[in-house]
């Protein structure tokens, strides 16, 4: 797993040995705002899971700060809770590098687990980004965790994350406002239908349920599992599973070929030319559209 | 400035024209977690500049889900309360395509505000994910806003944006738990100074002012104003505004390259080579990273 992460060559001939093994998991991506409730729910959804049998890997991605040190903490009690199942696999990625990097060395441990055999592989975000959007939705199906009480439930669920919801979860729904929540999300479905003519991430004839659950009890944690086992079905009787396969891989060729394109251009362009080209642009010499021609030029590239 | 959105060769053109006016804004990010009061105070703090007589470029930087249509509203009020005044200027930025395309495009628009000869751009963004903490990392002086009672304010600010800010604002400081955010805001600040020995971005000798303000009445901003004026000084004192400048422009030319050479690969290469690629890694016959391998290949990249 660390090989992978550290994308070698040794990292590449093992995921080509792997690849044609991947392609069985339900790669499920869980994604809402700091506080929400997100592990607690993945660690309970884990449990049934178990339950029934099926095989969980959790790929918590985080790039945390070195400050809060949440990534460590949040581990250590799922580790308690989850330890000792061969079942269930948890990893974290807190990649500090480039957002291209994280998102690509996530797939490649996604591929992994789904190579060893796990039957769900669980992809959890922190943070209602734009980059956390994009990783979660690099999964089959993608359920968008909300909480009551925290702030304007309109505004913490921004940022496209409604578009990629198959299922919403409305968590801590013990707590005032959960009625209040549920409610908030439906109108945005209808406004979002009457607008724009759709629901869910395409007009795929897909309606996402809103399911409220308390994760720590494990109140509506089995309606959380069904509306996504109903959701995996919907994409297979519809074809829309391959179609998701295909944007899923899309993505990671992209991602690879950026990464792998930059890497060759910096072995054919000496170092001090770049330095060159910036000091130019600092002195306001240089735009940065020109240098970067003449840079693409030095590298062959033009 | 539509023109340069679209990224047209007529708009690289128009901003290497441009490009040699640059240099002279102090270009502040502005970044925090949904529904801490971000635009409302980023109004109030342009108000207090025009009062000074400073000019105000504002950037906000939303990847808005149609459903919620957020944006448009906040620039709605927004329009209202700083309309007509000529000498601050507002751009919503709601690309909803790639992240190295909104950190590019939003690059592009600040150029062109600083070539205007704004004084002060402000580059605000919404949401706490990793791509916000880049794009709003990308300026002189950041400005981090948290507000008391939004759930955990640990967590709220997790996610590396302790790291980028120079000043801290509480917002909605009259509000119970306001001390409390502070006071929290304090404990990480020690604990990152004990931990890893920095303070700030780097080891810099600056220590963020931790500030509480009440955006509505406007209580705190002129404290918040000084904050990063004095900010400001010490970039200058300290040499660190060029190597910021350095930091930005290398990055900006970074994400150039990045399009720039995608761009020509995909000239090179057919389509129907690429489609074809995808269709052997969907039927698990090809790996991606030897998929990208052929690709590169194809396009005289080996």
């Amino acid at each position: 797993m660390t090989l992978v992460e550290n994308n070698g060559p040794d990292a590449r001939l093992l995921l080509a040995a792997l690849f044609p093994h991947t392609g069985n998991a339900h790669i499920i991506g869980v994604t809402g705002p700091p506080g929400c409730g997100k592990s607690t729910l993945v660690n309970s959804f884990t449990k049934l899971c178990r339950k029934g049998e099926l095989t969980v890997g959790i790929v918590a991605v985080d790039p945390t700060s070195p400050f809060s040190g949440g990534a460590l903490l949040g581990d250590r009690i799922r580790m308690r809770d989850l330890a000792g199942d061969p079942g269930v696999f948890i990893r974290s990625m807190a990649t500090r590098g480039s957002l291209g990097g994280l998102a690509l060395a996530t797939a490649d441990v996604v591929q992994l687990l789904d190579a060893a055999g796990f039957d769900r592989v669980i992809v959890e975000t922190v943070g209602v980004g734009q980059a956390e959007v994009e990783v979660a939705s690099a999964a089959h199906s993608v359920i968008v965790v909300v909480a009551p009480g925290m702030g304007d439930d309109v505004q913490a669920i921004k940022a496209g994350v409604m578009e990629i919801a198959d299922v919403f979860a409305v968590n801590k729904a013990d707590r005032d406002g959960a009625d209040h929540a549920v409610l908030a999300l439906r109108m945005m479905q209808d406004l979002g239908k009457n607008t724009i003519g759709t629901a869910g991430r395409a007009d795929d004839g897909w309606e996402p349920p809103i399911i409220k659950t308390v994760a720590t009890t494990g109140e509506g944690v089995a309606e959380l599992l069904s509306g996504l086992d109903a959701h995996r079905m919907h994409l297979h009787t519809t074809k829309q599973y391959e179609s998701r396969e295909r944007a899923r891989l899309s993505r990671e060729l992209e991602a690879i070929l950026q990464q792998e394109v930059l890497a060759r251009l910096r072995e054919r362009v000496p170092t001090a030319q770049l330095e060159d080209l910036v000091d130019q642009m600092v002195a306001r010499e240089l735009d940065p559209y020109t240098a970067a021609q003449r840079y693409l030029a030095s590298g062959g590239l033009e």
